[in-house]
């Protein structure tokens, strides 16, 4: 903290700009948080910030198929920051339930200091925004999940299986864990749906037990 | 071309999401075009996918300082999609001249088939935004190419030089090349000439002849 900080002088655009700046330095860190799944037809794990280009790229042209109508700009933007926690808290696997437990408390912690690194209010409207992808309260929210577990079934079902074979992921675990897909559209449900099915009968899946 | 599309029945919801699909399934190869600077503290090159992530998030971030009020949701449209062409044409580096003057060719070919795998009228909203980037016509135009200029200024700084020694770029044609930042943001402008000095105090840039 600077002491003009403390002293609630408002910030100067020249203020604001140099702490904009070393935000997005530090989020260029998240181009080093590695995924478990590849992007289509490349041998390498993907990282997280080509996957969150990915999910903006695809509210852009899916946002037709949301259950309810959308504020768009709301959904870029929350795609754009939704997984920078990721930079402390590491890529939590779907299909990880002892992650899980701890996932809340080390993105809450993640959240509180990387956004706080931007000048207000900055840093609350898009804390607020990750928080709200996480709750899944709104329609920007649901559809903006929608696509963050499409693009996983996309992508194995491209990549002979991807994540699910070398992870051990059964259909069911796979149908189970993404139906919020419906929430959000229930277009790229039924488009998922069948698209796990076809991987099911190409044996994309780990044998259920 | 199928029987249907060239008879005008318009395209069903399904119709339109197979293409879609079709299309973002395209752009996964965008992370495989590599460019000529590296992410901040990283040792590879990056690729134009994570690259088009940055500009994005920096859009959200930096819009108050633009010259001109924007149309935020056009701005993060335009950049999600403005160098989805360098998957046909790949990336050009910016001070190699010869590969600029055969650009302009190269990049409408690949615009009129990738944006081409969409539904009409997004193939045609999504290739005009490109085309708005490249021209640099609007006010969301120039902040965007503001954006895209200065962010490898950023990396190359913090990288030691990165693009700039390894390529022989002196801090003239730097000072030239960036020029257009000003155009989108005098703040922005401001803020790079300061690094370009810094930068070449710490002999960032190749020297000058």
């Amino acid at each position: 903290m600077t002491g003009s900080a403390n002293s609630h002088r408002p910030l100067t655009p020249t203020d604001r700009l140099s702490s904009q700046i070393r935000f997005l330095v530090e989020t260029e860190k998240l181009k080093t948080v590695l995924r478990r799944t590849s992007p289509i037809n490349a041998a390498r794990r993907e990282n997280t910030a080509e996957h969150s280009w990915t999910l903006t790229l695809m509210a852009v042209v899916l946002a037709e198929h949301a259950n309810q109508p959308l504020d768009l700009l709301r959904v870029l933007r929350m795609l754009l920051v939704h997984d920078l926690v990721e930079i402390d808290a590491g890529d939590t696997f779907r299909y990880d339930t002892s992650a899980h437990a701890t996932k809340a408390d080390r993105e809450a912690r993640a959240a509180e200091r990387i956004f706080g690194l931007l000048p207000e209010p900055q840093a609350t409207e898009l804390r607020e925004l990750w928080q709200e992808f996480e709750a899944r309260t709104s329609a920007e929210a649901t559809f903006a999940n929608s696509l963050d577990r499409l693009m996983p079934l996309l992508q194995n079902s491209h990549n002979g299986g991807g994540s699910w074979l070398e992870h051990g992921v059964t259909r069911e675990q796979a149908l189970e864990s993404n139906r919020h897909i419906g929430e959000g559209s229930l277009a790229l449900w039924d488009y998922a749906q069948t698209l796990l099915a076809q991987a099911s009968q190409r044996k994309l899946f780990h044998p259920s037990p």
